[in-house]
């Protein structure tokens, strides 16, 4: 009989199943009230205008031709051309050569990990972060500082999310990204910049992108030091899987031979498909995406004000997916999701899963998500959370009167 | 200015682009004929059994909704069910639960690579070895020994290609086969068994995979040392990118793991295309591309045996795409590829492309392959292949006849 625990690499011994990706599966079945998840609503992705950019390209053997036969592992030239030109509109001047295309963002991230890290070299990442980041880099065996407040020297990048960040919803100031361009610059680090939800502002005045504000202190993205992933997940639909990154066209050429090694190229039918559609209606499904999701965050934070004990503290987003609640110190929200699930049919994200290995973490923090969930149902799951929070603070008070006693 | 030269990874210098992509890029252009490509015939993909379940897809709400939205990480339930049925059919019983969906077999060997490899971990690796293979390997910084030959001992895995394998076009005999399993079981390694080609047989008895072999020695697919991939690329079309590994579940479990860090899941979408096209057509689509084949292969084996000079030997490969050729020794086969190219118009790959680091090549080889490619362009390319060698052969010998002078 075959040892595979034996064969395994020595990081795998790190990795395990993610408890979001797990918890997803047991939830798919039974009346849940779901504000866990994080998921795109599939009651808004443009299926009329898939259907029609399928059929175009099935019906025209030239373009039929192409989109079943291997693609270039750079990407499909025209949806190069498309997304330097969607940078450049957004302040990052930039060419196709400055762009790869990848397999939704998350590809992006593995990507950059694989390009900058050999194992035991240094990782900041924001705290808390993206737990698809913290797996796609814990793959190449970095040591982790904490962004902001951990020690810069020696990093290969720092990764962020600029814009309403998965899990907390925040969005860095303009003077925030100064000054990291600032650290990056001062520490010869580069910068991850995760852009999955730049599109998804429901409130407030776009700030440029880290990559648009290197481009202008440097003058050419070619020296400056970000790498930007970018994705239509978030505002066409996740399961056409294309993304990509932007940035110098040095780190790019070596990308693509990451990505050729990898899995060769995206799917060029894929590829295909997304540029009609973007072309056409990306304006459009990014308006309808932002009413939607704007109603429901409106939603969660009312019920939120309405049926939170005080010192519950929660982040006001302006746009993405994601509340980040912090309960009063004493209450461990690992154990409060364990309980609003089992007792109150009620999904949440205990803050624990965000942190990185070797980084603590505050054991008091939430992610609720107000994606996929209508007012009526976020209002009576905010309800039972905060019941359940309240019952907890009374133990806890109980627990430490007789203590003092 | 960013100095990315400096960030990047250790094993990132070694990363160089493949010559073979490199030079198919610069073939786009121009009337070349091209021995070198290996890419299936896009001729032969089944275009309206795509179209159709296209069409079928998008006019049903709820697979549309599924179509659209992530995927298991794991795979799509059905096709993971549909291809552990094909490989139970094909001698190797398994369950989906022993079933990856990756995109393509190429990043199925990229992750039995990342599952397995530390830095300076052995990989066995057939020599000459399918490139992408090795690309892919490169990026975990093994150090390689040869199959067979090599010295086994400590290695992570063995890779091979049983049949018609890229480059040689070979095929293990069943002894063979025997001994590779004996070798792993005696050194506790495990196999990584590219199955890629398994389905394009043109003559003789199809042989048992590895896999299944193991299966009958261990009794039960959870005792065996192989991971098996395979693919749709070659039998339907590569750019819906849908291949898989196959094995045992506790390796299965850990290297979904890695799919979900890399890249979440596979396009939800591909993946129902081709479970709608492989269940009512894998078999007509896999028996047209054999005919197509069958006959292209011997349309170039009959030009070998009527232009090549004697000395010259050649493969006569049971299936596959590709002819393997061996110069007399005295000749260098890179020099030969390149004045080809500018002096006949003729792509060909020179072997040594195909051998791992640190493995010494053998530079009188050649790879053809014949799968894009007329009977009648396929004799004038080989004609003119066969004259140049006739010329660098005679001016060898002038050579040698003055220095011996």
């Amino acid at each position: 009989m075959a040892d595979w625990n034996r064969l395994f690499a020595t990081r795998m011994g790190e990795v395990v199943a993610s408890d979001i990706r797990e918890r997803m599966k047991l939830l798919q079945a039974g009346q849940i009230i779901h504000l866990g998840g994080g998921l795109p609503d599939p009651d808004i992705f443009p299926y009329a205008a898939l259907a029609e950019a399928s059929a175009r390209i099935w019906s025209d053997p030239a373009l039929a031709r192409t989109a079943l036969q291997y693609a270039p592992s750079e990407g499909h030239a025209a949806l190069r051309a498309w997304i330097a030109d969607y940078m450049t509109g957004i302040g990052a001047p930039c060419d196709p050569d400055n762009i790869l295309i990848t397999n939704g963002s998350q590809q992006g991230l593995d990507f950059v990990a694989k390009l900058l890290l050999s194992p035991g070299d240094k990782a900041m990442v924001e705290v808390p972060s993206f737990i698809g980041a913290l797996r796609a880099f814990d793959a190449y065996e970095p040591v982790y500082a904490a962004y902001p407040g951990g020690n810069p020297v020696g990093a290969k990048f720092c990764y962020v999310g600029p814009d309403f960040r998965n899990p907390t919803g925040t969005t860095m100031t303009l003077e925030e990204r100064e000054e990291l361009l600032d650290l990056a610059a001062g520490n010869g680090m580069a910068i991850l910049e995760d852009g999955c939800y730049e599109r998804l502002r429901y409130d407030g005045a776009p700030l440029p992108s880290l990559l648009a504000m290197a481009i202008a202190r440097h003058g050419s993205i070619e020296d400056t030091p970000v790498l930007h992933t970018g994705t239509f997940s978030k505002t066409i639909a996740p399961s056409l899987r294309v993304g990509w990154i932007a940035g110098p066209a040095a780190a790019i050429r070596k990308l693509v031979l990451i990505k050729q090694a990898s899995d060769l190229a995206t799917s060029a039918l894929n590829q295909m498909l997304l540029l009609e559609v973007v072309r056409s209606q990306l304006a459009a499904a990014t308006e309808t995406a932002c009413a939607v999701y704007r109603e429901r965050r409106d939603s969660m934070l009312a019920a939120l004000a309405e049926h939170m004990p005080q010192g519950v503290r929660w982040t006001r987003p302006e746009g993405g997916l994601y509340i980040w609640v912090e309960l009063p110190k004493q209450l461990d929200a690992t154990l409060l999701t364990q309980r609003a699930l089992a007792e109150e049919g009620v999904s949440a994200i205990a803050g624990a899963a965000f942190y990185p290995r070797g980084v603590p973490a505050e054991r008091n923090t939430l992610r609720l998500s107000f994606s996929m969930i209508d007012s009526e149902p976020a209002r009576e799951g905010v309800a039972r959370l905060g019941a359940l929070v309240r019952e907890m603070l009374q133990s806890t008070a109980a627990v430490t009167a007789i203590s003092s006693a």
